[in-house]
């Protein structure tokens, strides 16, 4: 044991290795696979970069058809999954909704015990196509709307965003969304991916490490900033409010939501930067020029104040609210776009296993006796 | 980043400060806020180590009656809980049930959101209380029995027995399971404590922390090796059978279940030795002398072939048997103990958060483009 090694929240400790993707801040990219993150964006398609992640390459056109074909297969939700999720009591976030629906999901699925490549991948594809259905119908469940099923008809994207606000998006709200979802779908080893392989590292089922990864990513420090920064957004109401609140938050020692990166930190997260252009486009289309307005305002005043850059998050949130996304499916959505990503972290793995278990450094007493 | 600090599973690194607990292998002792595991398993019940834990100090008598009431007065569990865990599929594990109960409990706590001490405090009592009754109705529950419902005029443990295996233990039977209990209620830092603290230190809320817990713990590699130890025991079922069987494995380079421990390894587990006490006083009583020659011969094979020595797993799996507990519940009642260690780092991380965040060795392709 070296106690040297103490680094709180383990800052800069490398916790595996992975082929999957990695942070290079020298560089400013996100490295997925081998590929940047904002290119993949700006080229392909969230299934395209699912199938990249989860089965290790971007798919032919062929693949490609047969992965939407898979998926569209495996949507389908057990029943009692959604009764169980209308017995929830009152508290309810829609994490919690989603936490426990997959925790449940688990139970019926009858490869559930097997951790080899194969059953794997095969719980891999199953959870990645229920999930749109599983989100959209939390929200609607806690709203006591009627659930709502897939349309195979459309795309993955416009399909999720259907069955949220009930409409079929237009091509440029698809896109933006689907643009959405690729932004999320994988970010080296963020709290939520960490969680799961250190699960996963007990030889406990995919389950039970994405269920881990719900209950970490609703965290305000982690996915819940998304939500709080809307909020934050609206509480603000107009362009010349932001400095004047920014700056009293600041003085009561706030930390504010969207802004900081444990790995970034001082530099921009290249996420956010595409958010924002996504961001600008949807204004031109829909108004809400202020938004737009607030947002920038926002970003210069941290820079200013303290140095601090915005994280994909504080320009995701905007993008979902113009959307039409409910605030509260933010995070839901942010989990359902990273499942691509954690599946495959969990695959990894089991795949080169060594249990998870570090040290402490005791900062008790000693010598007691009862 | 630091390149040079890869240790793979973390083996080594310091995660945390804690005053809660410590490992400490050169005197060979588990120290619990100062005191000595196995002093206090000899000496004190499970709730005094429990308040132990959550409160800071050993109960005074009135302290202990407080503690004492205020559990009882918090065990009732929604029935909504009860008819969830009814809906589950038919793949379930009873850790699966538990995590889904926990998950869903979760909505009907109206402190949820609050992480301030006092609440946390409160919510932890809540767990504490309702995990009995959590994790014996999950087993009737899935054999279609009745739900039953806790004794007051019974102890904590003599309780929790009573409700699994349907009688009143006699006062030997109640004092083993408490023991075990308390062997079980604290450990340090292994993978399911450490989930919960990850999780907690994104600011998600406490029952999320506790529901990574047991996804953790279900795994074969952690809690879940004391059911796969009693399958093993009960595989081999004559004390001839022990080594041949054993030396089969060893030759198919197969896992041992209930040996090893990556903080112990090479040194004896102080708790799996008390166990291994109890299960001798247990034979005393209730007869099964062969399932104690089988263990030790057991205990002597892996020591001489593989220099592994027994963890608590190993000794406390022929203990719960003599008890009469049913296999599949031998995970959740090590997590119903260890629920009080659980909350106090789940507190501790609120007090002194810092998000997780490690970073990883890149090994995949770079420079590739759609
Ligand atoms: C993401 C985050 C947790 C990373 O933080 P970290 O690496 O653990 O860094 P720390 O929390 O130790 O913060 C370092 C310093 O920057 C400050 N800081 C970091 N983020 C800040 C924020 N959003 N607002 C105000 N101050 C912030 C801290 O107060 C601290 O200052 P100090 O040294 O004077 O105390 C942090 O930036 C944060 O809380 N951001 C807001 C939540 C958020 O947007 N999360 C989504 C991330 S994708
Ligand atoms: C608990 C455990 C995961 C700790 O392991 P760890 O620190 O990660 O150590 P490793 O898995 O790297 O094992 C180190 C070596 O000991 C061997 N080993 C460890 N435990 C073993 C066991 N129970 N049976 C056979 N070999 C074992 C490993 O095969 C490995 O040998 P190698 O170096 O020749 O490959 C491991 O001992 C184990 O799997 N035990 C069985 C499960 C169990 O009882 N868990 C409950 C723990 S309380």
């Amino acid at each position: 044991m070296t106690d040297e090694t103490y680094k709180p929240g383990l800052e800069g400790i490398i916790a595996t290795e992975t082929a999957l993707s990695y942070l290079d801040v020298d560089h400013e990219q996100i490295v997925i696979r081998g590929y940047d993150l904002i290119e993949l964006a700006n080229t392909v398609d969230y299934i395209k970069v699912a199938h990249l992640l989860m089965e290790g390459h971007l798919p032919t056109s062929s693949e490609y058809d047969a992965f939407v074909r898979t998926l569209n297969e495996r949507q389908t939700v057990p029943d009692q999954i959604f009764s169980i999720m209308k017995s929830l009591g009152p508290q309810q976030h829609l994490m919690d909704s989603l936490r426990t629906a997959l925790s449940a999901l688990a139970t019926f699925d009858s490869s559930l015990g097997r951790l080899d490549a194969q059953s794997t991948a095969e719980q891999s594809l199953t959870l990645l196509a229920r999930m749109p259905v599983i989100v959209a119908n939390s929200y609607h469940i806690k709203n006591h709307e009627a659930i709502v099923q897939p349309r195979a008809d459309l795309g993955y994207a416009a399909n999720f965003l259907a069955m949220i606000t009930g409409s079929v998006p237009t091509p440029d709200e698809a896109q933006a969304f689907d643009q959405l979802l690729t932004v999320y779908s994988e970010h080296e080893m963020p709290n939520s991916t960490f969680t799961a392989i250190v699960i996963a590292s007990t030889l406990s089922d995919m389950y039970g490490a994405l269920v881990g990864a719900v209950a970490s990513l609703k965290g305000t420090l982690h996915g819940g900033a998304n939500e709080a920064v809307m909020h934050m957004l609206l509480e603000m109401k107009t362009p010349d409010q932001v400095a004047p609140q920014l700056l009293a938050k600041l003085a009561r020692k706030e930390r504010i939501m969207g802004f900081g990166h444990r790995v970034y930190m001082k530099k921009p997260d290249p996420r956010a930067m595409l958010m924002k252009e996504s961001l600008k486009r949807l204004v031109a289309i829909k108004g809400h020029q202020d938004l737009y307005d607030m947002c920038v305002i926002g970003e210069e005043v941290m820079q200013r104040e303290k140095g601090l850059y915005p994280n994909l998050d504080y320009y995701a949130a905007p993008v979902y609210y113009l959307l039409g996304v409910p605030i509260e499916l933010y995070t839901p959505i942010f989990f359902a776009a990273r499942t691509a990503g954690l599946v495959a972290h969990v695959r990894e793995q089991y795949e080169h296993n060594r249990l998870f278990r570090p040290r402490v450094r005791y900062t008790g007493p000693r010598g007691l006796h009862p």
